[in-house]
């Protein structure tokens, strides 16, 4: 049988830290004055109290570590406790959601997808907002930590690859994970705290700008306006362009820089493929959008780049309905989003360096092909890549297609239209945030879909950002015998 | 230098011949006295005196065999060299196409795809429908041989896993591939004769009987009507059904049969995968279809039937707009192009071995994954699948699914709107036929598109025929060098 206790103590403590978040807004709404402050009290009482409750339980059961299994199921666990109480505020609260839509909201914050069901968000109480900025920073930090010492762990998704290498720059000096998550808590918060500050630098209230910072620099993507960034000017625009790009590189890179050694994110192959990604479509759409829209402008310009590091990176946030920009920016906007960043942060769907793996694997088999007496070997960042991590990656990208796939239908099931159902199957697993169409795009919102079709989705952003596998691994009958 | 003499020859050869069956049209045309004979007149002495020049020009270089690098040349070449003489009718005949429209309807014929940008079908003089049959039905055995005999010696795309098969049974016999073209040959007629009978069972005329048997059998789908199968009633779709889904299972298990093997379809994992695949499918979208429009009826089960079996065998035919059938039925016909029929048929797309391939995989590495002590290999068929076959399927089904983005983003490029760019884009790669939408969909056709569009298309059809990874080789810098 497997020993839950482990797992339980962990999440049950996580639990508890989370309703002690719940403070923060409670303060906020007092604060302001608005009277709000009780849905948050109730909420983080509920919260501590159970996960202390759980933590207590479980606690006769404590090892010094975790096995294969428990890991697993710890690691995909606290991504459905945490969201289940993160709820509790939006059905307790001014929004006063059902339980479909708070649990939708807050899944799509902690898994920092960014999609959202509710409306009027800019009459929203500050203490609500606050809430969802607090969710997908957790997340985001939850996410690096994850896929830092986790996944790698756990042999998913390729994520082994980093392994060696995140335990070279810092296994030796910091073996232990509470040691890592430090290292880059302290990256996290810096970056957070200057993103806030630019943020204000450019007019932004000190309260907008801390909720920005906390959802741009976990690639979030949640506003405070149903404008989106649409509510702000250019300089909102390059600032926020800038650390969603920074959100999107690997953190142990600025760790790395912290230590002294020299330009690591250039030495870096996947961050050099995301920049130059982004390069060529924020070109091509500026081109684009200068011969029907705006003319070659600044403003084509701005809107290109924003938008593409927007969607690249997996934030999320639009600063204009680009459905508007004509079928090349949609089909493009609908691509980008199946890259994402740079694995080791906050970004999501399938990553740069997965493309990179599987496009050396098939120009080594060309090669192969017609040389069959030559030896070519698939080769990343110079090393050859191992038949493991190969099929790591290849049984990634294929579950993730044909999930995308799965989800598609069943969400056409409900009755969305083709391009609500498959953007939006791809959206939530990709954890990017907007889709495409009137409905879900991004000037729509996610509070028009039935009550199936948000579950589906809710499930698909949990099983998105757990790199897909690790469900697979756990829905195995195998998993739980013996 | 790679000496191309060897592969002119060849396909002079096939030119020539080609032009030879320029003369069927040209007596139906006769025959009917509709005076459209003279444009086959001049495309037959066209093409054979073409075709006799080119092959008598590289005589004096042939060998006994062909290198490996001859191969991929002859086995991409002839899908540009026949199009290109086949396109020769519609260009000097009753349809006074232009070159653009004249190569994508070739094209389309010879790579089965049945994307067609003529319309008026009903009325095209007979000589006209007969030469677009032809293409198809030339084309479908040329891809069986082509998947039998050079894919599996050319590595490509895992059908590698075929070679040991087909030449266990017949190579032994039959150790060249002339000799197993013939065998396939008798059956491809016989299954084209006994289908043309069956049709004009039905109350078809014999001619439209003939010409819908060669693209029945070639899962090809072009028909003598705008309307498709919507022209013909319940016997037609019930035959048709039977045909397509005969001439979607893998020719050598009718070979097998012939020689006294028992019961070779039933025990090939592929055929009954494609068979189950086929009967939920059907089962889902009759419901669907009762639930909506047609109540719980015959027409119902026969419209999901003939539509299911139509779309995944890769025919394209239709018995109705399914675009009208609701978001379900749409997603649906989308994603079950992309799954395709048997290796070794004339189906075409991803095809269903290469799923069984990639899950095989995913599911070993699952149990591989909480069970790090075991040893989990993937099989296919009882048998473990190498790394070899393993790289090759997951480098299509990779180049398969970028490619569908790739040229998506590149019609969207030419003003096609989203469902019409990566609908048209899954169905010229997968060889389908119809797209999404009222544009391509099941009740349009592809004559209203740009140019542009046409022409991407028309390439997309010839990549995805090649089964991708040819053309990747070909267009290596070092294939050409030395
Ligand atoms: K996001
Ligand atoms: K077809």
């Amino acid at each position: 049988m497997l020993d839950v206790r482990p797992v339980g103590y962990v999440i049950g403590l996580l639990v508890a830290t989370l309703g002690l978040t719940m403070l923060g807004p409670l303060v906020a709404d007092l604060a302001a004055g608005n009277g709000h402050w009780p849905a948050f009290l109730e909420s983080a009482a509920i919260t501590i109290m159970t996960g202390t409750l759980i933590a207590m339980a479980c606690a006769n059961g404590v090892q010094s570590g975790l096995t294969l299994k428990q890991t697993f199921l710890l690691t995909s666990s606290v991504w459905i406790a945490l969201p289940a109480f993160g709820a509790l505020p939006f059905i307790l609260g001014a929004t006063d959601s059902n339980l479909t839509d708070a649990f939708f909201e807050a899944m799509s914050g902690i898994t920092t997808t960014g999609a959202t069901v509710l409306t009027g968000l800019d009459d929203l109480p500050q203490g609500m907002l606050l809430w969802r900025g607090i969710l997908q920073w957790l997340g985001g930090i939850g996410i690096i930590v994850m896929a830092m010492v986790f996944l790698p762990e756990l042999k998913v998704g390729g994520m082994q690859v980093f392994r060696s290498e995140a335990f070279e720059t810092m296994g030796k000096i910091l073996p232990r994970a509470a040691e890592i998550a430090s290292r880059i808590s302290v990256i996290y918060v810096t970056l957070t705290v200057c993103c806030a500050l630019a943020y204000t630098a450019t007019g932004m209230t000190p309260f907008d700008a801390s909720v920005h910072a906390m959802t741009t620099i976990s690639t979030g993507g949640f506003a405070n306006s149903d404008a989106s960034f649409g509510a702000y000017g250019a300089g909102a625009h390059y600032v926020g362009t800038l650390f969603m790009f920074l959100a999107a590189l690997p953190f142990v890179r600025y760790v790395q820089m912290l230590g002294g050694s020299h330009m690591p994110l250039l030495r870096d192959a996947q961050v050099r493929a995301f920049a130059m990604t982004i390069v060529v479509c924020v070109l091509a759409i500026s081109f684009s959008l200068a011969n029907t829209i705006h003319g070659f402008s600044e403003i084509a310009f701005r809107e290109a780049l924003f938008n593409v590091v927007s969607i690249m990176s997996g934030t999320g946030y639009a600063s204009a309905d680009y459905m508007l920009w004509g079928p090349f920016c949609v089909a493009m906007f609908f691509f980008i989003g199946l890259i994402g960043g740079c694995a080791g942060s906050t970004a999501c769907s399938v990553k740069v360096f997965r493309y990179q793996i599987l496009f050396a694997s098939i120009g080594a088999q060309v090669r192969q092909l017609h040389s069959p007496s030559g030896i070519f070997q698939p080769r990343y960042e110079g090393r050859v890549v191992s038949g493991d991590v190969m099929n790591s990656v290849m049984a990634f990208f294929v579950v993730f297609i044909v999930s995308v796939g799965i989800v598609s239908v069943l969400l056409s099931l409900t009755g969305l239209d083709f391009i609500t159902s498959v953007s939006g199957a791809a959206t939530a697993l990709a954890n990017v945030g907007p889709g495409l169409g009137t409905e879900i795009g991004p000037a729509g919102n996610f509070a028009g879909l039935n009550d199936t079709a948000k579950w589906i989705l809710s499930i698909s952003m949990f099983v998105g950002r757990l790199e897909m596998m690790v469900v697979l691994v756990l829905i195995t009958a195998r998993f739980w015998r013996s």
